[in-house]
């Protein structure tokens, strides 16, 4: 087996919707910032846990196989995945999108590839990746939501993420906007992601339409979030209402997290932020009304850069991070020789 | 002029209802965990920022004069003041509660004192006192809230006060927790504050007996907070249903913070904390039900142990943690031969 230079690690970005894997370069300040031979596939969780994870496998396969052409091999793999994870044991706690409980993420994938991989919240490390190569680079504090089929979030101060006493910090899709809200899937209610989720965004439009209102959605026929901000750009009055909504909510949501945190840099990400263009300006109307001037004055509210890369790039970084700060076990599960 | 050992620091607590100047022991590990010779005055800041400071300086000759009184002096003045802080300048930028704006206090105190003094807000020196010496001692992640006149908060990760961009992070008060709730002084609304800081809970009870609840509080007369929680504490319907609601929207809160930053400890201190054992179990199961399992497991959800003298605690602390820093200016604004 040849050892070349591994300048590249393997990132994956296990989301609801889809799945994407791509190679990121090692080297602080790599002139290629983002991804090479990012492949994305549709999530589809119904399949079981199985079958994702095979084809994460295959994903992980193919591009290895690009950099072993040039005769070079990964570093590692670093996994990004939704739900509350617990890192020491690279387990995916609960994943409410997913329906996953308790599950092995990390050594699957590590036992398959025998490589050393690490597992982190999808958030932590498209936040992660935000900072350190993304909208938010070099940022002493920074904010991130994810806005996609579920909502998370990630807070890096110092260049570290805050992972809290359990691990599952940055879950700012369950900061609470009413409190007799709309029930969340994750048990309570009035929850930014019941407003703010790609399909909650769905579901408030057809709310509407099933009042009567009238817009060139239609009830009768299947929408997502996507076609809603599609239908507010020309104007219709359902798909501006619940833009509006949406922009409130995450304004009153980020809000409360700005006058917590005082964050240099909120920075939005996700399927949903491909749609930020219409939610930035309210937002930061909102988190202005709703904040103290100074800390409303020392942070900016940004669209990330990597767009759905994102993940994938920051579950790199956190993978490199824990490498050199011999963190946690690295869940290589495998003696080094016994590669396949 | 003799300059014994300086053992000591004036901590300084200017609240909205009432001023605390203590002296509070450097040496880590001191026996006595709390202050001595604690003074309290009552705010009453109707009568402007100068008879305010006149009261603060006062206080402060007293306890040094007890100092002297054993040969010693005191190493310096820790201030906590409400509102966000220019910690560079000195400045309280905003408070709302005590009508003061860019007003220079650090300065006006050292000026008179003849002392290295710092100012901070009084949330985040709560916190920081409870951290050091109280119920929170030691822990590597601790919000705290602070219910009085209003609601503060602060923000300790791994023994430092978290300040963000502005200085000003730790506005746990102005957490939304009703996207279109009550009027906030801050201009907001659905703010924590709107609903548990003092005068809200007494304004909240006084609303119920206008619409003709029975209750043994009576809308002829002036009640507080401490009349609405012995009501409840009675059984009477209107203070239960009130007391409930705090707890409900506090909880709501802390439920918020929990997801974002999974703390070991929140700590609950201030005025309204003395009935914080009412609070504690409906708060707790409120922050239960709407939190990952693992971030409400990892927490532990405790009253102050410093009581009042929290702030003058925690002032100090403060106060010696940027002396051993060297942190900004120390706000000593004459020579040291200068003294009077």
């Amino acid at each position: 087996v040849t050892h070349s230079k591994a300048d590249w690690v393997i990132g994956v970005d296990v989301g609801g919707t889809n799945l994407c894997v791509g190679l990121v370069p090692a080297p602080e300040g790599a002139s290629e910032r983002s991804t090479r031979f990012l492949r994305v596939r549709p999530t589809r969780p119904e399949r079981g846990a199985d079958a994702v994870v095979a084809d994460l496998i295959e994903m992980a396969r193919e591009v290895s196989a690009e950099l072993a052409a040039g005769g070079q091999t990964p570093l590692g793999v670093g996994i990004g995945c939704p739900g509350p994870i617990d890192r020491e044991a690279g387990l995916v706690l609960e994943s409410p999108n997913l329906h996953w409980t308790d599950f092995p993420l990390r050594d699957r994938i590590a036992a398959e590839l025998d490589l050393p991989t690490t597992l982190d919240n999808d958030a932590n490390c498209a936040t992660y990746g935000e900072w350190w190569r993304g909208a938010a680079r070099g940022a002493a504090s920074v904010v991130g939501v994810t806005l996609g089929t579920g909502v998370g979030g990630g807070v890096v101060i110092g260049g570290a993420v805050v992972r809290g006493a359990s691990g599952a910090a940055g879950e700012l899709g369950h900061t609470v906007v009413e409190i007799d809200g709309r029930a969340c899937p994750c048990g309570s209610d009035g929850c930014l992601e019941a407003y703010v989720a790609g399909p909650a965004i769905a579901q408030r439009a057809r709310e509407r339409l099933e009042v009567g209102a009238r817009s060139v959605l239609s009830a009768s026929r299947e929408f997502c979030a996507a076609d809603v901000f599609r239908a507010s750009a020309t104007g219709d009055e359902v798909g501006r209402e619940v833009v509006r909504g949406t922009a409130r909510a995450l304004g009153a949501a980020l809000a409360s997290v700005v006058n917590l945190l005082s964050p240099k840099v909120v920075v939005i990400v996700g399927g949903v932020a491909a749609s930020a263009d219409q939610l930035l300006v309210p937002v930061r109307r909102e988190v202005e009304r709703r904040t103290f001037r100074c800390a409303a004055d020392a942070c900016s509210i940004l669209r990330g850069e990597l767009g759905r890369a994102a993940g994938v790039v920051g579950a790199a970084g956190v993978f490199l991070d824990d490498l050199r700060n011999g963190r946690g076990r690295l869940g290589r599960s495998q003696p080094r020789g016994g590669r396949r």
